[in-house]
């Protein structure tokens, strides 16, 4: 595949946004285009009120192998680095921030940077045959940025054991860590994944949207300030027409036609 | 069962003070009468020195099912929301603030604030075939201050994966995420629940009082400082008659005789 | 055993520091002297750059049963034990503190600051007969500074169940809920604890050394500063010549020749 191909497709059908790492022969790894090609899709999708939830795909047999080390060699350059870990930091807080849910598709490797990704994801579905790493370690270098997703993924010791061994698991292990939700097998993963993104499609995208800012900033704050703001966020969720509509439809037990978009 | 009923009970029985939800024809929604009634009897057993632990329980085929939909459609006025979250927060940090431990005995449904009172008590018990929900996305209505207590209970895309499907997990699921401590057969869920209320009562009640406080305070230090913190406590709580009997009573080997109350 | 013979063991190995609590009769409780002697050969580990990873290990049929009653009882006073859990505290927080990873070998019952030691550790490889309990409860005095240590390694409702019951878990419990990695048959304990070891001595020891200070460090921090201060330990981490080594030979698919030391 030629350079002057995107590295990252996107493809929007029903409210569902697909992102697709589109780097097979280099295992779809986060070069300075793959970090700018993300970028700009994320910032395009944070003002897009069409979409309902994003999923963040690959192709061929690697979900992503991290960082770029051929690319990271030739530019032995502090500044470059500290540029680049910046960039790579801004993408994973990108899709935190963006307004509804992110979900990773994971298929083959998901490795350093690549298990970063998928720990930044708020949901993540895996093939059953997909095993992550967090394997910087083996080559010197200390996966430090992917720590900082991965420890808010999963228990300190199990973390720690996955830095410093570099060693992998697959992905049952990762759903027992919750560091997935869901494990298919690798034929019925698109199905899995249908299944999860049709639940949420069917959502208010007023609530979606109320939902997921609010899940992040709240995990941040004491308790007594977590509930004075969740409660001030709910009830103004409370004056959405979705809500009076869909606490109308629970009550006559239909289902609800949701207006806002 | 006619509004004029209490829709909370109360019986103690050794050191153990049990609250009952009794509307179960309303499923137990946490009605303005229900939160009003919990606050009261919240704000009672804070200053019990009687009670060594407390049990949240409810009648009929639901633990409870969140807030009285009808109720909140009748108030169509932010104020008003404003002042049944603030109402609601108050008593899940009651539970959270209650000098002595809270178990939630969990049947049927717990959904929505339902989830979060079982989120919000310390230990949990649950019957085989109870169910559990953030289930407010499907009316539109994000469950954000259910989500303060789940993600204090949950890992981070676990929580996510409720919150954002509103789709239940049964008991044994809630237990291997952490949500509850003990599943029983539906038949033995007293007999269960009996086991953990007895191993409690059997504790010295300056013990008690003194881990429960200090347990939630020092969550949310760093560690220095919660260091610093707890063996601060723990010095004092070396001084207690209780533990002079206890440190004596093991060493004999022999069952201590508490004097404290 | 004399009291005069040293109540902790150094013994280093090909990189791997091995500490061994060395007093089995009293079940290697953490006695003044004890603590003063781990508080020693911590601070001697700190600056020892040969070492790669250490071990914390214990002769007998307990791993550790936790702080000295008698010798607590002997001494009612609480300037004496301010002191003493501030002691505790102290080394409990220089295991965290040292630059290189700290793995427990537990064997038979580790209780009350014996489980504190195992949650205050890195890693944990446990024989799958050890048993953990933070029993101080039974005694009237609640594990407090146990608690600390503890409600960093398992989630909430457990580590409250363990601390108001006092009641034991086992190894695969313990395992399961993210207390310790691995879990060995008793007489395969050493082989899985070299597996570990091995793995984590095959590491660039700039690799090391940097991820364990950074990984408890961002921690704390909120997510943006966290991936600030991960990218610049990353960005420095990349000058190492360790990682230009590490990088050219995975690319050439041949084994690292580590450098730095």
């Amino acid at each position: 595949m030629s350079n002057d191909t995107p590295p990252l497709h996107r493809h929007d059908d029903s409210g569902v946004a697909t992102l697709t790492l589109s780097r097979p022969s280099r295992f779809n790894a986060l070069s300075e285009e793959m970090l700018g090609a993300l970028a700009d899709e994320l910032e395009r999708l944070a003002s897009d009120e069409q979409v309902r939830c994003v999923v963040l795909a690959a192709e061929g047999r690697a979900f992503c192998a991290g960082h770029d080390l051929k690319q990271m060699r030739a530019n032995p350059d502090k500044a470059y680095y500290q540029q680049l870990f910046a960039r790579c930091g801004a993408v994973m807080q990108a899709i935190v921030a963006l307004p509804v849910p992110v979900i990773a598709r994971v298929q083959g490797l998901a490795t350093a940077a690549g298990c970063q990704l998928v720990a930044s994801c708020d949901l993540a579905v895996a093939a059953r045959s997909a095993r992550f790493a967090v394997s910087g370690i083996n080559t010197g270098l200390f996966c430090s940025t992917p720590a900082v997703a991965l420890s808010r993924n999963v228990s300190r010791k199990r973390a720690m054991e996955l830095l410093f061994t570099g060693e992998f698991i697959d992905a049952e292990q990762a759903r027992d860590w919750g560091l997935v939700n869901r494990v298919a097998d690798d034929e019925a993963l698109d199905r899995v994944l249908d299944e999860l993104t049709s639940s949420i499609c069917a959502k208010s995208a007023v609530a979606l949207r109320t939902g997921k800012a609010m899940f992040h900033r709240q995990l941040a704050m004491p308790l007594d300030e977590a509930y004075a703001y969740a409660g001030e966020v709910m009830a103004c969720n409370m004056l959405a027409e979705d809500v009076a509509e869909g606490i109308d439809a629970f009550i006559d037990k239909r289902r609800p036609v949701w207006r806002d978009r």
